[in-house]
């Protein structure tokens, strides 16, 4: 459906990150190898940290490949903590608010994947959204639907919980409209210093999700590669698809894992959906 | 906040309602005389009706004035019944789904004005659309929220009625958060063969809506008139505000009405809306 | 780089043309089978001819795979006459400027390939232009310069002498230049009437090419194709690559060839560049 | 036609140039006071200098007023080098490839103004531009044209001569097909470190342009205003229209005047067109 890319580590021009790698984010908005569609050209995005409180954001609706707003930028932006989307519609409009990241504050949000039968599960998801947060949704995505939930769960807290019970929410209203998987994600979000990745569907077949190995270890193994030498020892990037083929760079994440890179170190833990029964 | 333009009558071509008049549409998009605000660039939108059940729509989000897709669609589309429409956004975002007419089924519907605190009521009504209408909002305007009660409360049986009750219980839902004036509109709407032209608001100070005098008598007064001498007789114009500076040509709908355009004649009656209570 | 498609015959709906076919272009948009791209999104275009003299022209820089403007459009615009046109750049800029198909007067060209190292030959190119039409161009590309190439060379009067005229300029142009094999092209024009459509390369490698088989056969040979019974007998297509699978509804067309469609009969001559100095 | 803005000295936000002042750039792109045109909604553009070599360049086709992506690019970018600029097209294009400022490796080159008759001249122009640069050309304007005359004569070496030489060859040009008034021009070009500015028309009455005044002298003056405190010492602009109210900010250009900033300092000389029989 979609592609997307954190990064997160000692500020590194935009660029480096989106263009340069040989199977770069925009490389792959024209040919993706791991997607479930190849092309991913129904808009991109790109949120990042600096000075001010809340992150950038750039939208676009046009397609990444040839974007020339996208190749200035990123030439001239240095964050040490990008978000990415490049988006292939499942249906809903190409429009700028329908674009990733979300943002919420200082908070940023993206998903590849779906809810499942959204149009008929919308209502009730759209009520369980606190009522304070329901006037901000923009766009009709199943993804910013997700985001409020989670932030009405309380994911300026705990993501890792907040993300549970609304997944498990979603899950238990799809249920009772008949569908029978009714999440397929893969999710980011972060506050600017710590990011949270999830890899999960309600059917246990998730969409592909990889996290870069440990970038001293790599800099031993390939002594010459000038774009892993650039990269500072505490660079950690939760990706789609692997950025290049490197070997021993990139490692899958399992399904239904959370994974945590906060001051320069990964932890891994379950992800569990939490019924809202048991809340 | 916006203007529009409602034509029934004759088939005509889109040019000659949106560039040819003196003070066209498209003029009106970068110099409205009567408008809330001067320019009207945020996007623009015509509906129109043809061989096929359901109407056409060119939705655009660059303004009106230089748009050469509208110019080339304007000289080559003829048509018997035209919305068309030019937005000023009062804050919601600038994007194809939220440019006027909307459509539903055979139905065009749109809006000059707002409804005042949008985001503090926007819950409760989007609660209040029928479940099986609300999975098809895709975009984040009032006008929206406000056609689809419409269409929860009858809009295809019986327009008058239907608005009657949304504009009831949109003055209810906004005086309840302590909205003084919840409504302000002129709204046309149709089904490809009446039109029904509102002004409203619960100021009782609505935006300037007029409505175009009788063709023939028009025809007589001006033998000149080459303009107004390609008009078949039976062409009737809804307008936010005068095409023209043609004295006798344009009378203004007064405060609370509803302007029914039907078989070529014309129907002016009282518009109250409809306290939810008294339903 | 791009794919196209030329209809003439009794009216159709452009639905029909673009969207219907098993491998319509707006499917090739997103996965061509035979271009020499598989994606073509850097927008589109559509020319149709109707009552005006001069044909309509849509041109809009997104995708056209997920545009809700030529959706509607289609569904609502029937033509005897339609070209069309999905983009993959070669690196001239995404804006409606560069979307083919290019109109003058009554006159429609679009191409599909290149002129090689145009970079190095424009200037050249561009001062061979007649003067009186040098201040028409707007847009960028290789396809804008050899059409008004054509047109000074007298594309109104004779289209395949002069598109042979351009031809043999810009090749002995690039040959100059030190260019090896400067052009790669299939290109169709029409003023509405009558459509030519070139196959030709200075390699002899040209991008592919197919027209339809005579409906009638195709109509006997497939009884229960409904979508063969719509076409009027006299419908002819000039299409980059075939729209479905049909056996025999697609003959390829030959290198160095030009089809005349014209009154309901096609004519194949051979087309061979011809030196300026032999002009 | 449009309006511009640039900005030398200490690098600031481009949100505090964009539009926290009072008549600010983009005010200005719904109500310009003192230009030729009220609404500058034809797209716009920024220039500003970073650690790359080339200044970053944003463009947009969309209005000023309401994009979404500017401001939260404003908010994020600081630099102590902008070009900014809004523009109402006299007739060419919208597109991104005819937004200012142009670029051309460290330099950049916007304007306020037209050419007359450029349709007329556009050929003698192109042909006298270098033919090294003659392919670079990608949009439509006038002003790419005038542009790459400068950097024809030297721009790159000495602005003010350059300058001079091309509006030169432009009024002879001009004349020689019978235009009275060849020129109406305020432009600005820098290479990151000095900025020219030139207000210039062959009728001698050229659009408005105006500069800041010593930004010390100002705070002395003015102890309470914030936005000035905020500026350093060095802060020079040279704008279109005053971004307020300020008695004693803003200074009138001189026609016929250059002006220089260079190390936070001011020159005004006067600019006499060179013709080519001259040089």
């Amino acid at each position: 459906m979609c592609r997307w890319l954190a990064y997160s580590g000692s500020p590194v021009l935009l660029e480096d990150l989106l263009y340069k790698p040989q199977n770069s984010l925009v490389v792959q908005s024209l040919h993706s190898r791991l997607g479930a569609e190849e092309t991913n050209g129904d808009g991109f995005g790109v949120g990042w940290y600096g000075d001010p409180d809340t992150p950038g954001v750039f939208h676009s609706i046009e397609p990444a490949w040839n974007d020339r707003n996208l190749r200035d930028l990123a030439g001239h932006i240095t964050s040490g903590n990008v978000f990415s989307h490049i988006r292939a519609s499942t249906g809903s409009p190409v429009q700028q608010t329908n674009c990733h990241p979300f943002r919420h504050g200082r908070w940023l949000f993206m998903h590849n994947g779906y809810l499942a039968g959204f149009r008929t599960v919308k209502r009730d998801l759209a009520l369980a959204i606190d009522p304070s947060l329901f006037g901000e949704i923009e766009g009709s995505t199943d993804t910013e639907v997700l985001f409020h939930l989670a932030l009405t769960f309380g994911l300026e807290d705990d993501p890792p919980a907040a993300v549970a019970r609304a997944v498990g929410l979603i899950e238990e209203t799809g249920r009772r409209h008949g569908i029978e998987f009714p999440v397929q994600m893969t999710v980011a979000t972060t506050d600017g210093s710590t990011t949270w990745a999830f890899r999960y569907s309600s059917e246990g077949r998730s969409r592909s999700l990889f996290h870069s190995a440990d970038v001293t270890t790599l800099q031993q193994q390939y002594p010459d590669n000038a774009l892993l030498h650039q990269l500072a020892a505490d660079a950690h990037l939760v990706v789609s698809e692997p950025l290049g083929d490197l070997r021993g760079a990139w490692r899958e994440v399992s399904e239904s894992t959370c994974v945590t890179v906060r001051d320069g170190a990964e932890t891994l833990t379950a992800f569990v959906p939490v019924a809202p029964a048991l809340v």
